[in-house]
């Protein structure tokens, strides 16, 4: 048995993407607007990126003849709570809220498209591995860490968090009925892998996970 | 003497415009953000198409080997000053402020392009002409005053006020020396003009201007 069976529908698993990326799109046009000047145009591009995904989700949607409206209805409060959850009090937490969030979420995602029909499995993962504008948001964090190193501290602090709240996000998108060792077997290396991933992208920060 | 000879140089220009449209961005992604999810759907794809052309302006500053940090400073607090002053207090206000201040000064510095540079001003033109999104923005509003007619007097009323607002905007792009007769006679008639496209604009939806 594999981790990817524990994928939802195509439909559920199209709503619950496709509003999270709106999610996204939404959160780093916030950032963008209390950023300075510069910053601006890196976070605005990035906004653009997690919206085209929406947008390309959303048209996966109306092919399978469906309402994007109905289909995403159903994850609204549930995307919603994990967004204000994981919204920063300061820039720099929104910055790296994004970069851990969206990062480790694309990625999870892109697993779990394996347990779709594989055709349209590949179609969704190669809309999300899209260019999210990662490097410019490190870039961001790593200049603010630069300029004051006493933040490295906190902001791995904040890390933390964020990958729990992560993590319980990934799960709740999973199938599962309850038997509970096999199914933690199934899910126990993509986990890990994905966890590893997150470490690296906190390496880049020149923060420990 | 015409009107587009009181244009400012390309590259304020440039800046003024890429700087608002960003602007936009922001402000109808706020908007987005407090809308319900059939709505959301109108205003994300509304917020993408002023990025697009933000991010158009923007390869236009640098392909004249400028910085478009550098080339919009000059105008981020008289924007953000015009934009806080539009924002409305509920979601029909703000998707009306758009809907009027988006139109009209997107109208105006398309007339305004014809004192640049030919072949650059015919450009901006076409970036500047690009789809807006407006017609979803009208459905929402009229969709919403057709649900409590007694909005209509209220926003008809809100619509005024955003008009003397827009107009300043608009005026304070000019290079005006203080010849006031000579420059007034030049500046009466394109005015008058987007006012009337103005009148047009709440007659789509039902108000008087």
């Amino acid at each position: 048995m594999d981790f990817a069976e524990l994928a939802p529908d195509t439909s559920g698993y199209l709503g619950l993407v496709a509003y999270l990326q709106l999610g996204f799109f939404q959160s780093i046009s916030m950032v963008s607007a209390i950023s300075e000047l510069a910053a601006k145009e890196t976070l605005s591009t990035a906004a653009g990126f997690a919206l085209s995904k929406h947008q390309g989700l959303v048209a996966e949607i109306r092919r399978r003849g469906e309402d994007p409206t109905e289909v995403m209805a159903p994850y609204v409060s549930r995307v919603d709570d994990f967004l204000l959850l994981t919204r920063g009090a300061s820039v720099n937490e929104n910055l790296l809220s994004i970069y851990i969030t969206q990062g480790f979420l694309d990625d999870f995602f892109i697993s779990l498209s394996d347990g779709l029909p594989h055709d349209v499995g590949a179609r969704y993962a190669s809309l999300l591995g899209a260019d999210s504008g990662t490097s410019g948001i490190v870039s961001l964090l790593t200049d603010a860490i630069t300029v004051d190193p006493k933040r490295a501290h906190f902001l791995a602090m904040c890390g933390r968090r964020l990958l729990g709240d992560t993590l319980l996000l990934a799960q709740s998108a999973l199938v599962l009925e309850g038997h509970s060792e096999s199914e933690e077997a199934r899910i126990e290396p993509v986990f890990t892998e994905l966890i590893a991933t997150h470490t690296r992208r906190m390496d880049a920060l020149g923060l420990t996970a």
